[in-house]
């Protein structure tokens, strides 16, 4: 068996998220399927990060193991073909024995998108929260700060989640104006808990909006209580950017 | 009567056009029947470009005479709350007596987007003309130079069209690379012919394909027959960005 490493951008709106369904279209299961068709047998694929319903990704990772023999040069185009527009593959390359999207990940980087205005623009309106009060940008990227290092993110955690060990490193974690009104918050770190980056950006507009300061994110991040911090984001303003491997194994 | 003047935005994707159809929902008639409330009478919005079915705007401007009394400051909100997302109206403000949006307009400025690569990336894929091939962007912009000034522009006129006088002036026509692979070209003019700027894009790809010089465009342009200029490039990728008024007009 082969194992190939896909590249994968989707706008996810109409989507049940990342990962396969008892209902609903899932980016996994269009893509299982497009990929039987050139097996002529079921296949599996793996996601580097199970982004959730209405999430987009610009550089998911997926790894599959297939026994056919399509050059990985044309494999790209010949499934975007047979692939809705809202799901492209970017890249098809040959990965080395056991690897594994998700598990062989080293690193994870998401953007969420905000505008601040009470208007908003038709364009872009599926990948951004809109707010229509003003936000303080500096104090949001202060705070964003305050989760760099590593932490124990339970205070981030999607409640009744079961993960037992919340303990992740962020590498990067800054908000940035952006053009026409935007703000975007880049988060970089070694794995993420479920609604993580969705209940940081809460809490961060929060911080934008005058009622928290960084020193009251880090007491949140201190407390350990899901119960404290702000509400998740909405889904469609977050965004999968990319997925880091070690050399050896991606290449 | 009031003459208010509307600044609009709008995703152009499904609908027939600016202007009101017998068929289907166009974004004249959306804003006439959300005005007409506020009116208690039917009224007649005046759009300043008369974009084609699938043709977006970030600045159109649209002029209707009134006798209701709603603040201008607040009327942006009021109506947004009554249109779909997909239209915004991003400004109200009183234009005086005798205004137009279109007989007063002095110039617009329209923006064509492409790019250039084998996959199209989902999410600006209503905004883009998608082309597999690599273009020459410095010679599409050399030839785009060639159409700046005043001429008779009958060799990028839709065929079948009736407008007798073809002489247009261009301020502004060039063409730029952008983020991730787009090619942007930007014109500015007193007024267009129909279906102009994307005549102008479709032989601006020749262009940048190699099979036309910027001397080939130079000829195109004064042999004025419409035969020979490149093909109507799709609607999707062209933007009216904004209209400029003279200053008295519009304040």
């Amino acid at each position: 068996m082969r194992q190939l490493k896909l590249t994968i951008a989707y706008d996810g709106t109409r989507f049940v998220g990342w990962q396969r369904q008892a209902e609903g279209e899932s980016i996994q299961g269009l893509l299982e399927q497009v990929l039987a068709r050139f097996e002529g047998a079921p296949v599996t694929v793996h996601g580097a990060g199970r982004t959730d319903a209405g999430v987009h990704a610009l550089g998911q990772v997926a790894s599959v193991s297939v026994a056919f023999d399509h050059d990985v040069r044309t494999l790209a185009r010949a499934l975007n073909a047979q692939l809705p527009e809202d799901v492209r593959v970017l890249d098809v390359s040959e990965a080395p024995p056991g690897f594994h999207a998700r598990f062989s990940a080293t690193a994870k980087t998401y953007r969420y998108q905000i505008r601040a205005g009470v208007v908003a623009p038709p364009f872009d309106r599926a990948f951004v929260w809109q707010l229509p009060e003003a936000l303080d940008v500096g104090a949001m990227d202060r705070a964003a700060r305050v989760l760099l290092g590593t932490h124990d993110f339970s205070a981030f955690q999607s409640a009744g989640s079961d993960t037992r060990d919340a303990v992740r490193t962020l590498t990067r974690s800054e908000v940035a104006p952006g053009d026409g009104g935007l703000v975007r918050y880049e988060v970089s770190g070694n794995g993420f808990l479920r609604h993580m980056v969705r209940a940081i950006v809460g809490t961060l507009v929060e911080v934008g909006r005058g009622r928290w300061s960084a020193a009251d994110v880090a007491g949140i991040l201190a407390g350990a209580d899901r119960g404290v911090a702000g509400a998740t984001a909405p889904a469609h303003g977050l965004v999968l950017v990319r997925v880091d491997y070690d050399q050896l194994l991606a290449d």
